[in-house]
């Protein structure tokens, strides 16, 4: 259909395709073990427990779970949301003040929808969550970033970023973070709220890994220290199942209002039949239990992971070891570009995700995520043996400057 | 939780919560024959077979219905639809050209955020889609309408509104409108395709109640007239489930590759469980029999409320009698308020939609919008006697100006 070219809207200028999703095409080759892609593993999705719940809820309740339903989502799950709360930190989430979304990346664009116009200051972590990175720029933000530690962000950075007028949103990932893996401890979270305590400033607080703790105790969501201005987003993707795309949303009552009218105009309301059949499964079987298998399981993976690096990595590089969730996070040699690593390592048949485009300032070539919850054991062991044959390779030819790494 | 009042983003200033969605509140007490929703009947849900291809999918294709999945959407159903316009009106699409989307309203997110920026003409009709309104108004769109006829868009005034730099955007409904039932006649499709051609004027075609026709020969979509710049958007709401949230649009293959990366900052995918099911249902079932179905029911819905507009109403209101969809149009005598009706009809037990709020231009204040498909037809023959006999009484108030009207 030859025509004129199309010219898009200003807000598209600056988002570009995920860099991530190019990779995990690369990486569709199933001769290549994979730790590039952000995937719970689908054997533990409760699959058997699902279809029986899909079959009992749409043969049995039938037609209102094929029916539209409410923009704010189905009162028994919002129900179940608030009352997890409840047990897992004694907080008070009303129900009313819950809104499902169509994933948790819905609520990013919802709450940009309703808070964000061209310019204004967003603040996110060093490295960040790409997919809120992504949305932002849709949404013409001018981002400011503050370092990540082993314990959250720096203190003094996010002192300053905090400072003044401080930005208009704040986007944080305070457990298990993607891509670092970074877990905030109590102090930096008490630091955090004392900095926005009677600012402006909107936090949200992104939390799908929460769940996914291996061992110590759950930390205080910042939502519990600071309420006033906090979105707290929670997904059931990490715990249930992903292709689901139920997710949900904390507000206070009058944001929750105009949220619930962009959501209305965004997708009407939620899969009414996936919502549904989540709060059958929840209904009848024992969440507490299945997330303990996914827990267990995901430790494993990581101790292995983790064990290989300690075992075989060059001297030089470092990585995170972190207490729950799905991603390790490595910092090779400040010299060595991640890029470099990835086109070595793919000739090996192994697959990561750079760093580099989780950071807004342009920094972080010399860093790495990897995946540990996607792949077994097995493939763990075989594939973090190549990678570690491809980084001595590469470190080597860096340091003899010799011209180019193959496998062969 | 006392704080600072909130401050929304500019774009929310004119968004206002959905009017139908009040509306439907009041309705909700039982004893009220409601006509004012936009909902498919239940009764003729697949209910069954949508039981047993979700027991199927989950339980046999097990972790891939779970899992997180293209963003695209899944292959087999873009199949279908693209094998589906090659069969209704030997239309070519490649199903690489198609993007599954959660409902059609999502469709309409999409295309606003890649081609709208604040202030861009938008051409709606008049009545037009109080979602699409909604949701362009949330881009800060300029309204500019065209109203219909019983044939489609005056072709006067959309010959005006296509002149000179013409829309950004052309939003139309031209299969049995929501809410007019209206569709464009042959030659108007003709005449609109011609005053498009060698326009950059982008054409979204919404097509969710096509199939949906009750007698004579489908249209051919204004796409195939004229395929260069127009989106055509479709939905598997009103022919199996709203429920599901699935629709889906047709775009060109450099305008998708941008929507591609826009559906991925907004919901990353549609549920990868629902697109699933629909698939598993497609193939095991007949859809063109299921089609059949709804058309003689709702045929039969139709018939009965317009045979009973015709018996009963009072002189000087008009009908439409649509070939098919969901929707019957009543307008009023000039001097008359549907609102004032409605008012009466509350207290009659009986309700609609006033029509007032699909002008963008501020009239149609003594238009209705009444639903057909949703109600069995004793219900309808009451509802509509109700109906009735309260025009009879706010009509007769209006010529002898009493001043009120009540039902006891």
């Amino acid at each position: 259909m030859p025509h004129t070219p199309w010219t898009f809207a200003a807000r598209t200028n600056d988002v570009r395709r995920s860099f991530i999703r190019e990779i995990l095409k690369v990486t569709a080759d199933p001769s290549i073990i994979s730790f590039a892609g952000g995937l719970p593993h689908p054997g533990l999705f409760p699959t058997q427990a699902l279809a029986r719940a899909a079959e009992a809820v749409v043969g049995r309740s039938g037609a209102a779970s094929l029916q539209y339903s409410t923009t704010e989502g189905d009162p028994n799950l919002r129900a179940f949301i608030a009352a997890r709360y409840r047990k897992r930190f004694g907080l008070d989430v009303d129900p009313d003040w819950i809104i499902v979304t169509t994933g948790s990346q819905q609520a990013l664009d919802l709450l940009a929808k309703a808070f964000l116009d061209p310019g204004d200051r967003v603040l996110v972590e060093r490295p960040g969550y790409i997919g809120a990175i992504q949305l932002f720029s849709l949404f013409q933000a001018a981002f400011d970033s503050v370092p990540l530690d082993d314990d959250g962000p720096d203190p003094q950075a996010l002192g300053r970023a905090l400072s003044g007028s401080g930005p208009r949103l704040f986007y944080a990932v305070p457990n298990f973070q993607n891509p670092s893996g970074v877990t905030w401890s109590r102090s930096r979270r008490e630091l955090a709220a004392g900095l926005l305590a009677g600012s402006p400033a909107i936090l949200v607080e992104d939390d799908p890994y929460g769940e996914l703790r291996f061992l110590g105790e759950h930390q205080t969501p910042l939502y519990a220290l600071r309420p006033e201005r906090t979105f707290l987003l929670g997904s059931f993707s990490k715990i249930v199942s992903p292709g689901l795309r139920v997710g949900w949303l904390v507000a206070d009552p009058e944001a929750r209002q105009k949220l619930v009218t962009l959501k209305q105009a965004s997708d009407l309301h939620t899969s009414t039949l996936a919502q549904g059949i989540l709060v059958r499964y929840l209904a009848e079987n024992d969440l507490d239990a299945h997330v303990e298998r996914i827990r267990t399981a995901y430790r494993r993976q990581r101790d292995l992971m983790v064990a290989r690096i300690e075992e075989l990595f060059p001297p030089g590089v470092r990585c995170t070891r972190p207490e729950g969730g799905m991603f390790l996070w490595i910092t090779l040699p400040e010299s060595v570009s991640a890029f470099d690593v990835f086109d070595a390592a793919i000739k090996e048949k192994v697959a990561f995700v750079p760093g580099g485009p989780f950071f807004v300032d342009g920094t972080g070539a010399n860093t790495m995520r990897l995946n540990f919850s996607n792949s077994d054991e097995e493939r763990i062991d075989v594939g973090m043996r190549r990678l570690a044959a491809c980084l001595d390779r590469v470190l080597a030819r860096q340091a003899s400057g010799r011209a180019a790494c193959t496998s062969s």
